[in-house]
């Protein structure tokens, strides 16, 4: 019997947890660029002179910059990630590793863990409520994030498990997310995080006007898609067009009569007004984006936490983008073959990644990728992207403000849209299109070091990134 | 993906998740004496000409009777479970299997099942509610039965799982216990159980004088121990003495303005009575008894599921019996080195099982068994207990009608007690008085045929049990 597994400090618990050269740790993002516990733990790695570490992360956000400090002095070795913001990855694409970084998706990289291809020494939670036997949850506290998704299969899997809060509550925990059985340690600290940085205090749906036809033209793709009936089932990203594409989507919804089955996400306010509003039965969550998020998940029992397994795993008996209908989506770059960039910029240098990017169009029954022609005066639709984050093979529809392009294996789907009077317009025809407003672009030249690996939910290596010159 | 997981019969689901000769298949029993799934389950396996079974259930209830003749007839070879009624357990007492019974707590159970020490093939799993990817409940469905903390575990870690319903409800069920990525066949049938057998429409406290008197000196035992103040946390089993002895604590604490922090159970209308006076701040629930319990566990926040590998099981990081100040258990016997047998009755036929009694008596800071000095005739308190289910060190204190004993490894508890001036007594005093009153029983001859084996739940061999002639 174990009266409690409090530790004095995060360099304590790495010391018990027995972290040695050459190891894997793994870090979830539910705090977002408000993250403190990344960098507090790796500064403590660094200081007790560890060397050689894996680090699987869910996200690395640009608050993670001090990371690139530990990658040049050789405390981190090995990146494993779904999603890298432009500071490290920047960094990271003029090929200052030895080591490829490592890119799964969100359903790819918990399937991996339990699968044992990539097994974790350590894991680090950020919980913002525990109790001293590690009963934690992201949904109370003054970091509370919501929605636990990742944390979830990690603390199932790895070796060991650390569990650093700013909250240490009595125990139990009422209503917590991640259980004592998995972990080991439980450190408390003044701060895991900002909550400036952990979640905006609402999110806005974009003010653009060519975000907002798009929005619209989306949402037509839906209602004459045949998928549009009681049932229907719906993911959004947090992007400002997709946003308003939900919101325009629960208008249409009320307007028909339409009601849902479940939506699900990265939850914004936009997806708790459709829950409140009684256009889904239920929503599925596995991580929160806003305020309203997570006093919804706090308090409405429709708005269900789900583990990042549950919520895309391909190896899972099934997981939940197994049963999507409809999923909106963005893009960096799309190609003729459909295929959709969302690693790198147009110069091919790393500002993102998967997450369930690859997983929910795989899993839907169609994919609508939102994006415009061109930003910048760069061309979003190409001969071929960057680098292939997720396949065109899974990808449905594309639309933009100069038309909508439909997938030339889905048939039926176009003479649907087609017979509806939507704009549907060639996506080689869309490309020259962008191309007479901006100019064919030039070829980037890129070096030959691969920096990353993109590997595909399945586990094969779908695409290679290059360093930038 | 997989649009459904829907097969048309137990029989087909048994085919497609290949149970062949040899096997294992698992069973949980919150249906408890209403369950049906068993006997389905094992008629069609029979009827398949499949032989050889290893039958792993968490327990055997008067209901699984026909488990005699697929016993007889080589259809089923070995049993592993936690508790078996005496209608199975007298027959299995005369000798009829080649193999032991192997009987294990509800905690080492789902130990050595996630130690890999006891695979599981297929497990069967009587949902009263699910949808058609698997997303199942006890909590709702004509068949309700509230908590589903058995089979939480035994989907994580069985080759294959069958859930069987007779409530399937449209994609996703809100408010799953067992989530889908475990589950490959989805069976729904007219009837899962009888729910005059499942629960009680209410659970009553004893009558009998000598069970409320007992009730009220365990109560004063506790009210003395040191352990009785705020954070105080309780488990208490469904008889009707320890029943008593949960409503008188409910009073003194309410007299004494003691807050609890959470009561655990085998949960029957009584606690839930603790958590809605405000004796408690939450209620774990492994399991419910009645009615009363299920409407809690579905509209009471506090009150929450626990699997029953967090429940108890040794080897997590941390499980809720290491946190448990007290618990009422009860004894079908106890000897004078405060060994307690619940597995037989004195003749030693097989008649119940260790349950969570083992793990709550070894995690609990005091643990407390009332029982009456001798039941028909019979003295409870002997030299050596027929069958040892869970062994004298873990064990605090007897309450019987004529005293109560303290195992004198605990020097300060008993000083308290008798401070208190309660009716302390040596155990072998007790031993004695009993026997004044029935006579010294006479010893039972037993076959020198071992029936069954009780592994204690850290996972040796704790006593044998043999044949009754």
């Amino acid at each position: 019997m174990r009266d409690t597994k409090l530790v004095a400090s995060i360099r304590e618990a790495i010391v018990q947890s027995g972290l040695k050269d050459g190891m894997t740790i793994s870090f979830h993002h539910h705090l977002r660029n408000g993250d403190y516990v990344l960098n507090m733990v790796m500064e403590e790695i660094a200081a007790l002179g560890i060397k050689d570490i894996t680090i699987n992360a869910t996200a690395i956000f640009d608050v993670h910059a001090p990371l690139i400090d530990h990658i040049k002095n050789h405390v981190v070795t090995k990146l494993q990630t779904d999603y890298m913001a432009a500071s490290v990855g920047g960094v990271i694409s003029k090929g200052i590793m030895d080591t490829p970084v490592e890119f799964r998706t969100h359903g790819g990289r918990p399937n991996d863990i339990a699968e044992g291809r990539t097994p974790i020494d350590v894991a680090f939670i950020a919980a913002p409520i525990s109790d001293p036997m590690g009963n934690c949850s992201g949904k109370y506290g003054k970091s509370a994030c919501g929605s636990f998704g990742y944390p979830l299969l990690d603390a199932m899997y790895a070796k060991k498990v650390v569990v650093i809060t700013d909250e240490l509550v009595p125990y139990p925990l009422v209503d917590w997310s991640v259980s004592e059985v998995y972990v080991d340690y439980v450190v408390c600290v003044d701060a895991i995080g900002d909550p400036n940085g952990i979640v905006s205090g609402t999110t806005r749906i974009t003010r653009d006007p060519v975000g907002l036809v798009m929005a619209a033209q989306a949402v037509k793709v839906v209602e004459y898609s045949g998928l549009f009936k009681d049932g229907f089932s719906f993911q959004t990203g947090a992007g400002g067009a997709t946003l308003a594409g939900a919101k325009f989507l629960k208008d249409l919804m009320l307007e028909k009569g339409v009601q849902g089955s479940f939506v699900m996400g990265g939850i914004t306010s936009y997806l708790v007004d459709m829950l409140q509003s009684g256009c889904f039965r239920t929503l599925l969550d596995g991580q929160c984006f806003d305020l309203k998020a997570i006093e919804s998940i706090r308090t409405d029992p429709r708005h269900q936490e789900v583990s990042i397994y549950q919520y895309a795993a391909p190896d899972a008996c099934s997981s939940i983008v197994d049963s999507l209908d409809v999923v909106f989506a963005g893009a960096t770059e799309i190609d003729t073959d459909f295929n959709v960039n969302v690693h790198t910029d147009s110069n091919g240098s790393i500002m993102g990644g998967s997450g369930g990017h690859s997983d929910i169009c795989a899993g839907a029954k169609m994919s609508v990728i939102i994006t415009p022609m061109f930003r910048n005066r760069l061309p979003m639709i190409r001969d071929h992207v960057t680098c292939v984050s997720t396949p065109g093979k899974d990808i449905d529809v594309v639309v933009t403000q100069g038309g909508i392009a439909v997938n030339p294996k889905n048939v039926e789907l176009k003479e649907r849209l087609m017979a509806a009077g939507l704009p549907i317009v060639d996506i080689f025809e869309l490309k020259e299109k962008a191309e007479r407003m901006t100019g064919k672009p030039q070829p980037v030249p890129h070096g030959d070091r691969i920096v990353a690996e993109v590997i595909s939910r399945n586990g094969g290596i779908q695409d290679h990134i290059y360093n930038v010159l």
